[in-house]
């Protein structure tokens, strides 16, 4: 191994594989530090590879590869809300929400800087990109309440609930993860219910679905 | 009155008069289309003077009147808040939503555009603007539930409702403003004691609040 050649394990990997190496070492750095205080020579530095070559896949710069960073921790965010379609309601939704959870807890200040925006690299992309983990998480809900064609009641409830899981993950975050994560899931799929039970006085679709999740316990 | 000479209701307003008056036309027109699709002809048309007149207002141009603009609309909507500190407090909060709701539905799209974000325009300052109406709305809410060093469950139960509202009132506005105001209204401050109804079954400060909610009926 000379220092004018790269070491063996530089060469043997594929181009997707390469990809995803400084993609992982990009979040690994966002998961510590804003985006705009992450420069391309640090990811190189984290993916112990040489800086033409994180050049050479993100030719865009920092920008690029802080779409690309963020467009893969959005879909490993969207397959935490992948549940088979069985047994309770309120407890398959307990387990997304862990699987959630401990995704932004790993994540931590890359989640907040992610999802917070206000970071000097945010355009209309990164927004959009936020913006479908909303609606695959909002989608995922409804599938599994069962409703067939849920009215705009039930799903402006489910949109509030998950705006506001949302924003209580990124206050935890601040508030060095307090309450522990099995509490903080709990409540929340408590607070999913209330909401629930409320929109139920005045629609009769969210009241059917309350009394099936009643009944369910 | 010559096409030379500008009109004397021109000439009689104060700087900070003009100011207002080309925010106001700015408003006017940002609540009927997005940001950027909002040029200084166009505010300078909606006020009916000169475009030159409206660079020297701003000039920054485009940019720099849509800041000025989301913050006179930021400090707008902090005005609803305000609330004399008397009498039953759902029936407060009642009524600052009620100006809220107004102000969301008056100024429509306007308001998407300024509080989705992913406009053009935005940037890390739009952000902290809207940030700021956050933690007034956050501030407001909790000064009147008058609990002395409110812990962090009953915070997170306050901030986490307010990003409800705001993400209920942009679906209310993409769902043609159903249903009608003062149902959404109540159903929203229903689902504020119905949150705190939840969070008071592991918080003391919160459960004493609930208690003292209730006796309030």
């Amino acid at each position: 191994m000379t220092p004018q050649a790269p070491t063996p394990a530089y060469r043997r990997l594929s181009v997707e594989e390469r990809r995803v190496q400084l993609l992982d070492a990009a979040l690994v750095l966002f998961a510590h530090r804003p985006p705009q205080e992450v420069s391309l020579d640090d990811v190189a530095e984290q993916a112990g590879v040489s800086r033409p070559l994180v050049y050479r896949y993100f030719p865009g710069g920092k920008q690029q590869l802080y779409e690309a960073a963020l467009r893969s921790a959005a879909d490993e965010l969207t397959l935490c809300f992948d549940e088979p379609h069985e047994g309770p309601l309120l407890a398959r939704l307990s387990r997304a929400l862990d699987r959630y959870l401990t995704f932004v807890e790993e994540h931590d200040t890359g989640f907040s800087a992610l999802l917070r925006g206000g970071s000097v690299a945010e355009t209309s992309r990164t927004s959009s990109i936020v913006d479908g983990v909303r609606r695959a998480a909002a989608e995922h809900v409804l599938s599994h309440l069962g409703v067939a064609g849920p009215g705009p009641r039930l799903r402006m409830t489910v949109r509030m609930w998950i705006t506001a899981v949302e924003a209580g993950s990124l206050i935890w975050l601040d508030e060095d993860k307090q309450p522990p994560l099995d509490e903080l899931r709990d409540w929340l799929v408590e607070q999913f219910l209330a909401a629930l039970t409320v929109t139920a006085r005045r629609d009769p679709q969210t009241e059917a679905l309350v009394a099936a999740l009643a009944a369910e316990v």
